[in-house]
């Protein structure tokens, strides 16, 4: 590429990364913000809106309860926080929360947050993508019209680009999450000011409708019932804030400390926006409905299903700035952007976790490789078609996908914390210097609180929300969990089977084969043909000999004359086959030689054609493909591929390498990959792959 | 099975056939007959209806020209069945249409006509399911309403039933076909004597509407053009026609002369039924119009979209017996049912000529070994999903993909008869005996004679169709025609880069190598690398290492720990891959070995596992089969396989096993596959696939 067209093209993405270049590329912290914010930073987006949403079913009268929800979520906000920044502390490698809790509370609860990890992906790249997309309509009504289509074509994109191995930088992530803080906080404050000093008459654009409660005269048990129904709805600002832990090898040195610092900053900013919106959508009379179209009345009629709710975020910005003013179509898109961004990173974080969870046995081993393409082919596949399912049953509702998220963050929530507490216990046991002990005592006190907290947290929204929807979530992570238990019990077996004997012992199916027949396969004598014979020959093997079908008396009257004219010294054998079958004939004699002397191995050589076009594997090897497969099932015989390359085999190498050489989507997220972990595992993997 | 199960099935379907005990059981004529006329017979249910209804067009006073159309039809068909009594007596071998023309008018010619039938069977399909599900729906109005359901139903059953290689005989062909022409002459007898003897009142069921003419006054050229279009849909009647001269292996000594009774005797019921059909139609006031709902007219009004247009035999079988009686409803079963065999003809016949094309490399070359599942498989699905997708553009009405039919029969038939001219000639030349003479230049009148009608009828039928639909027909054709054209160039250019040098020269790439450097790949010491390392030992090969990648230092520790113990002789290298990768390392290996010594040989082993589930594939050898596909790019490697066969793999091999015992549907149509055709062949098909 000319350095013309790659100039726009760093300008937009930054400089170019490739995995093993990414030593010398650590964040520092002012990137390591945007690239792991993203996700927990844009939940701002949907969730002050939701606590208002679950408010409204007791009517407006409730909003004024919103301010204590908005302190219990900020509370909750700190303790995860302060928690987290412990995690980040003990496991700088970046294990994550799959592994402080495999760790610390053994394989079933690992597996249980792996579970809920997984679901949680699917949840983020489905609510962020729908969410992202209200926001982009609030200004673009296009969008809003066609939400489903758009949301898919969204997913879509973000799918392709990922597939492709877009390479990524900080920057890519630093302006959109910058913008959207940024653009949020000028908000608040603007409003704040216009509110105080011009006491000017901002109004959100549902400021003039009503609410029609749907129940009245709410009290007791049913009113608390609902305050932690709206809790649990914007508990959805908690949603990944478990990232940076996951991110500690990125980060410059000091890696922990920066990690932590980057956590509290991230921390301090959600709170900051969640507050300031929720506060301005009570003071410009924002009004929102679980179901808009009956339960929002204009002059006392239902607005009726034309009626589309924008999201608390931009009917804010429309009574600060204006409805369609520039930073109110500036703050509506840098939002959506924000939202794609957050369904992005689920795109980096569900192979990665597919890749550890693969070197544990819990999925295909073909998954283990990191920076393998494939890997991630069928992870981000995966990932969208799940999501895409999800969106288009739930017409790509934020609101009604909000449902099914939050449980799984919990569960690992719960099970990270309390795998802390664990960690610290054991490190209590036997650390002796009273500095250190005094200060992992604070840190279990904290992990304890959080592990108490989150398990609390946890419990409501299980309560709360399980009817509304919750349970598709809980029945994905058990059917997760159930496939992953299956799979590793398949691996145990197999490495029972497999298992060496002890060393000296004896076993028959390791018997040292006498002697070798080679067998060659030939059909016609040309260059492959002649490549296999002149290698067989070079194994000095007991016996050699070339073995033919006769399908086509002319074809073998052919071969036949050509191997004498080529004088060549291996005898020739062909073998009729009347009904005109090439395997059946091989197998059965191979199976007669095996049987006449059953303690020797043959060896057969195949000369393959080894093509470039896709289409030319459909007109080539497929026999020889075929006849492999069959004779590895019989025993005592190994098969040989002597392959010739033909002229167009070259652009196939080349496309081979290149695709070697594509940088996984989402390395600049996982940092340089460290001396892996150090932590003792239950048992030594299958190695044979 | 026991014999108490089997018992019914044996009366069902008859002696259960194999294909290798198929030699024995040779076709006397009374089966062979049904065998092979199942489709031109059941031709008959459609070819009278179309007459009429093209005639419609100038109104029911046309109708009085039809007697003259039939009479040209019976011509065509006498000249057409002797024509290919020639055939059979010239190719006893069974070689049919496309290797008259190959041998005799060239490869171009032969490959037309291959792609005529490939287009032939495809419509075969769609018309005969079609046309069986209107004659079913006469009797059971459901399967009329649920018309392209019912059809595709069909047509899934068939290919089902074709893809598990039901095991058929000549009873499941002779019941039906030989109820259908005794139900139909039964029919036009019991017509001729309820005409004649009682001169009672036989009316078919539209015998009361009246015929909207779309052209009045219509005369001249216009009208002899609506002729001709009669005729042409007429000749509907001939498809199928030449079968028995692929099949003539498959008679009962002396083959060629029992063929071509056959062939007579089926040319005489075709034309008898034919004859009875459209006469009765005729004094029955069958009404019949291309579009029923606006041209048929009762009491002056159309009858609208509601009506149903049934089959002229079944209307003529209402006329006869009365609606809804018992022999009407049988005729209509029975009809249907022959159709449906009609169409599993073709089911036999696609996958067979595409074995006889892959022979001379026109389609890829797995398809060449008959009898072999996956090659039929491929053959069937394919030709499903063709005639499934006619079946549903055309609304299963088999009016309009009549339209599309009888182009590629005629082509084939054209050819076919010039190509046996030709053949006649080449024979004259060379042959003295007078008598012998006589025969060949009686022969070669005939033929001469079915060219040139066949040749017009093919003109005509182009003329009068190709805007009505034939197009699609030729289009079909031509695609088919630039596929195998393609493929065809393709073998030859890789038979060219891989033909072997003249004996004695050298050839830099037939260099032989000077040593082996065998590596053995390993991950674990388990019992499949024990089995790879003490098979790789059997080789003396000149250097013998063991190679295994450092993905995870607890393993590889644990690798090196278990080496030492067992006391494996063999050194073992460990590469580094900080990326987790395990690909790129070793190929990089294996070319940096390459480069320091070009002219050794480098010999990889591989253990690998043998699964039984389809589901282990995905768990286990992933890794091995990426590796060894980019390993086989690189020259002077080979790669050798060490198979281990897992328990599980023994339900694999008794599958495979199972499959290949499979027999071909169509079998006993093919009879025994007798000795390759003794024509000379333009090149030898590469042999290597």
């Amino acid at each position: 590429m000319s350095k013309l067209t790659d100039l726009p093209k760093r300008i937009l993405i930054g400089r170019a990364l490739r995995s093993d270049k990414l030593g010398e590329t650590l964040l520092p912290k002012r990137i390591a913000l945007p690239v792991f914010a993203s996700d927990p930073l844009s939940s701002v987006a949907y969730a002050p809106g939701e606590v208002l949403l679950v408010l409204s079913v007791a009517g407006v009268s409730a909003y004024h309860l919103s301010p204590w929800i908005t302190v219990a979520i900020v509370v909750l906000m700190f303790t995860v926080v302060a928690s987290y920044r412990q995690n980040v502390h003990a496991y700088p490698s970046g294990g994550g929360d799959y592994e402080v809790a495999t760790t610390n509370l053994g394989p079933k609860a690992g597996l249980t947050v792996a579970s809920a990890l997984l679901v949680d992906y699917v949840m983020t790249v489905a609510v962020s993508i729908s969410s992202g997309i209200e926001n982009l309509g609030s200004a673009v009504p296009f969008v809003i019209e066609h939400k489903v289509l758009c949301a898919l074509v969204v997913i879509g994109l973000l799918t392709l680009m990922n597939l492709r191995g877009v390479r990524e930088s900080g920057t890519i992530f630093a302006i959109p999450t910058y913008a959207f803080v940024g653009g949020v906080c000028v908000m608040i404050i603007w409003g704040a000011v216009r509110a105080l000093a011009f006491s000017g008459h901002m109004k959100a654009p549902t400021a003039d409708l009503t609410v029609h409660a749907e129940v009245h005269g709410i009290g007791g048990f049913a009113m608390l019932f609902l305050l932690l129904r709206a809790f649990s709805s914007g508990c959805a600002a908690l949603t990944g804030v478990e990232a940076i832990s996951n991110g500690v090898p990125a980060f410059r040195k000091p890696k922990s400390k920066n990690a932590a610092t980057t956590l509290a900053l991230m921390g301090g900013l959600a709170v900051v926006m969640f507050i300031g919106i929720i506060t301005l959508a009570l003071y410009t009379h924002v009004r929102m409905a679980e179901n808009p179209a009956t339960d929002l009345l204009r002059d006392g009629h239902p607005v009726g299903s034309g009626f589309t709710q924008d999201p608390v975020i931009t009917q804010v910005a429309a009574a600060v700035f204006g409805n369609g003013s520039i930073p109110f179509v500036f703050l509506s898109a840098v939002t959506a952007l924000v939202l794609f961004l957050a369904a992005n990173t689920a795109y980096n974080g569900f192979p990665v976790l597919g890749s550890i969870l693969a070197q544990d046995r819990y999925l295909p081993r073909q998954l283990h490789t990191r920076g393998d393409r494939l890997a991630f082919s069928n992870g981000i596949v995966l990932l969208a078609l799940f999501a895409g399912l999800l969106v288009y049953l739930y017409g790509a509702d934020s609101n009604r996908l909000l449902q099914l998220y939050i449980v799984g963050v919990f569960v690992s929530f719960t099970l990270s914390q309390t795998g802390m507490v664990r960690h610290w216990n054991r490190h209590l046991a036997t650390e002796t210097d009273p500095a250190t002990r005094r200060r992992m005592i604070r840190s279990r006190a904290i992990n304890t609180f959080g592990a108490f907290l989150t398990g609390l947290v946890l419990v409501i929204v299980l309560l709360t929300k399980f009817t509304h929807g919750a349970w598709v979530a809980v029945l994905g992570m058990a059917l997760f969990f159930l496939l992953m238990t299956g799979i590793r019990r398949h691996y145990d077996s197999i490495s029972d089977e497999l298992a060496a004997p002890v060393p000296g012992q004896a076993d028959d199916d390791l018997a040292v084969p006498s002697r070798v027949h080679a067998i060659v396969l030939v059909s016609k004598v040309h260059k492959p043909t002649l490549r296999a014979l002149s290698y067989a020959r070079l194994f000095r093997s007991d016996t050699l000999e070339a073995l033919s079908i006769n399908v086509d008396p002319a074809e073998t009257k052919s071969l036949q004359d050509d191997w004498e004219r080529h004088g060549i010294d291996v005898p020739l054998k062909v073998l009729d086959s009347p009904y005109r079958e090439i395997t059946r004939p091989i197998i059965e004699y191979v199976r007669a030689q095996r049987r006449a002397s059953p303690r020797d191995v043959i060896s057969v050589y195949i000369p393959e054609y080894v093509v470039g076009r896709w289409y030319e594997h459909l007109l080539h090897n497929q026999s020889a493909l075929r006849l492999k497969g069959r004779l590895l099932f019989t025993p005592g015989v190994m098969v040989t591929s002597v392959p010739w390359q033909l002229d167009s085999s070259e652009r196939a190498r080349k496309r081979l390498k290149r695709r070697h050489e594509w940088s996984a989507p989402g390395s600049v997220r996982r940092g340089q990959i460290g001396p892996p972990r150090k932590e003792p595992r239950a048992k030594e993997p299958v190695a044979g792959e």
